[in-house]
């Protein structure tokens, strides 16, 4: 993992439920959040630390202007716990200036997530960009079986499916005599987050693992992104 | 993985407790299994198919004779349903002729399990032989929480500890777009496989992931050995 860029990253907090996202959910700030889905935690957003750039935050809206006619994909914003819709090609814009998830650069970058030890649900988030393209890496703390939080990490494409298809990301885990790889075709954010978690289609640590690799409490996550293909020229993100 | 040999294994079938072995525990032939062990599962073995050498069976005992002095170390039966103790050097041999556990040459192989869609518990166990040692393959397929059932894969060497510190082993996964690889050192066979399993310190595949690495109810996994250091002289197995 040589000439790697490097990022320190605290937990997102946030509460899941294994839909995809609830129609009726509120917003952080409304504080009226469906009882169901907050049975234990309550939803707030920590922003982010160690916030290098500095864009100015505004609200972005699906009538965005000054979309490219090919790629006007309506979406929503992958982070569960935002109600945002918008068109794909403002998702990055989205998450850095509403969610202040900063972006590393690089084929090869590590992700340090701290503080693993905070109880589930929780959420890392990272833009990775590269290749001419932004990714998103999500890691995720979750309890599937009560009692028992795993880690779930993924990488989605901020792009189309078709353009997800012309790459492969690579998860490393490497301490303590001990290497975990996960190799995978990244999802588009078009498909859903959560259930590439709940499938279990993604790396998955149990907490003994997520231990063994941790070092005082952090998980440092190498990230390396390959194409597997020509891709086509339409790689306009 | 080029050059590889090539072995299919059926599971074994195998009752599971959370501890390393049962002091009262019977052999399968007896069937007077304490029950607080056989609450939903019947204990028998299976014998392993396509068994290739033609060794005659018979008992082994910890009085074997012809035992090298530097290395008579007690120990007992890897597999958990099997009361056998004897010494460390006649584990081979009592794996072979008791358990009719096939060997695998060459210091990469694919083992193919079968049926992976057969109920927990079950075990599929092969034997390695490469750079002087034999190393033994437990891939167990458990339910840890009830109605989830996982897998875990861990090699182990028919050695001591000091023994097993001069290896690395890597399982390997490699199928519909994804690949997993796990790399550890091999832990010994007088620890118990058991914790190793229970602990999580080991390849884990929930059942989702193993339906996605398997072809037709098979699952093939890569197996490597390399030496991480020169091992001494004592490699004698």
């Amino acid at each position: 993992m040589a000439d790697e860029n490097y990022k320190m990253v605290l937990p997102l907090r946030k509460t899941y439920v294994s839909s995809c996202r609830a129609a009726t959910q509120s917003t952080p700030e409304q504080g009226n959040v469906p009882p169901h889905h907050l049975t234990h935690h309550r939803r707030h957003h920590r922003p982010l630390p160690h916030l290098r750039h500095h864009a100015r935050p505004h609200h972005l809206h699906h009538q965005e202007a000054g979309l490219h006619a090919a790629q006007v994909t309506p979406c929503m914003c992958p982070l569960f716990s935002c109600q945002w819709e918008g068109h794909l090609e403002v998702v990055v814009p989205h998450l850095r200036q509403m969610h202040r998830v900063d972006i590393l650069q690089g084929a090869e970058i590590v992700f340090l997530a701290t503080d693993m030890h905070l109880p589930a649900p929780a959420d890392w988030i990272i833009m990775h960009s590269c290749l001419g393209h932004h990714f998103l890496l999500v890691l995720r703390k979750q309890e599937r079986h009560e009692g028992h939080p795993q880690f779930f990490a993924t990488m989605m494409l901020i792009g189309t499916p078709t353009q997800a298809d012309c790459f492969t990301y690579r998860l490393e885990l490497n301490r303590n005599h001990r290497r975990l790889k996960w190799e995978a075709t990244p999802r588009s954010v078009l498909e859903c987050v959560d259930s590439v978690i709940t499938d279990g289609d993604c790396l998955v640590l149990n907490t003994s693992l997520a231990q063994l690799f941790s070092d005082n409490g952090s998980l440092a996550i190498g990230i390396a992104i390959t194409a597997t293909e020509v891709c086509s020229s339409e790689a306009e993100m």
